[in-house]
């Protein structure tokens, strides 16, 4: 982990900007570690907001990041704000050091992350009861904002939580 | 890794494809090992097209990522086309298994390198010479196109180079 003294310290405006960022993203990029090397494979997943106001997705059996998470839960996901014109690396983004925990379909709490992700992302209803998807929540370590040269800032989950 | 037969043989038109994404791109998603953790760390990078085909980029020795190269060469891509409208779920996106090969500032490809970087990212001018960036090359033990629902292709180095 890179050492906190290169980092700025997280205010009000700071954090509005982690809150912006994940309510205004629809998906994230997520990294996973590759079961047979341990090496990083990336994929991009739809996401909502969970009830924590963290992102949440949805997982398929059959996506290899399914059974790299079942592996080994250490995870990262990159969220920038929707695509837009200009040169992606001026705008802001962060990134979230996570375990994921992947939702059992008979949890108790399926119904809540449920309602919210198809509240969220409407055109999930397509394939949100299929039987091989299941919720996927993240628990955060900490998380990095790099607001532009010069800003980078370490972040604690109470920074990122809503 | 996935297993080869998840995937559909690539033809002339994935590897159409691969070139178009690779060519149009001007930043891509790094995800390296974090040496403390051996978990994902993710970045965003600017790059050019070297002189294989593959893409290159610069790292600053300030920058996290360039600590985890060093420490372990691994890492992935993630190559999408620019931003545009739309859902970028259901944009073509190309994941590349790399290793990485930092290469020296006295190595004397990195003046054919420094040409290309240049020409294809001019605004680069303004950091290309500074002595803590250095070029990176990558050699691509293979790569995963994912061209829409149901169209993923596994690709050999030789369907990635040009």
């Amino acid at each position: 982990m890179p050492k906190p003294d290169t980092f700025q310290t997280p205010d009000d405006d700071t954090r509005a900007l982690v809150r912006s960022l994940i309510e205004s993203a629809s998906e994230v990029v997520l990294a996973t570690l590759r079961p047979d090397t341990a090496t990083p494979y990336l994929s991009r997943v739809a996401m909502a907001v969970d009830p924590d106001g963290v992102p949440m997705t949805m997982v398929s059996n059959l996506a290899h990041h399914t059974a790299a998470l079942e592996a080994n839960s250490a995870c990262s996901l990159m969220v920038e704000a929707p695509a837009s014109k200009g040169d992606a690396m001026n705008h802001p983004r962060l990134t979230l050091h996570c375990h994921a925990r992947i939702i059992d379909n008979d949890d108790p709490q399926r119904e809540t992350l449920r309602d919210l992700f198809l509240a969220q992302r409407p055109k999930s209803k397509l394939y949100i009861d299929f039987p091989d998807f299941r919720f996927v929540r993240f628990e955060i370590e900490n998380g990095l904002l790099n607001g532009g040269f010069g800003k980078a800032y370490l972040l604690a989950p109470s920074d990122i939580r809503h």
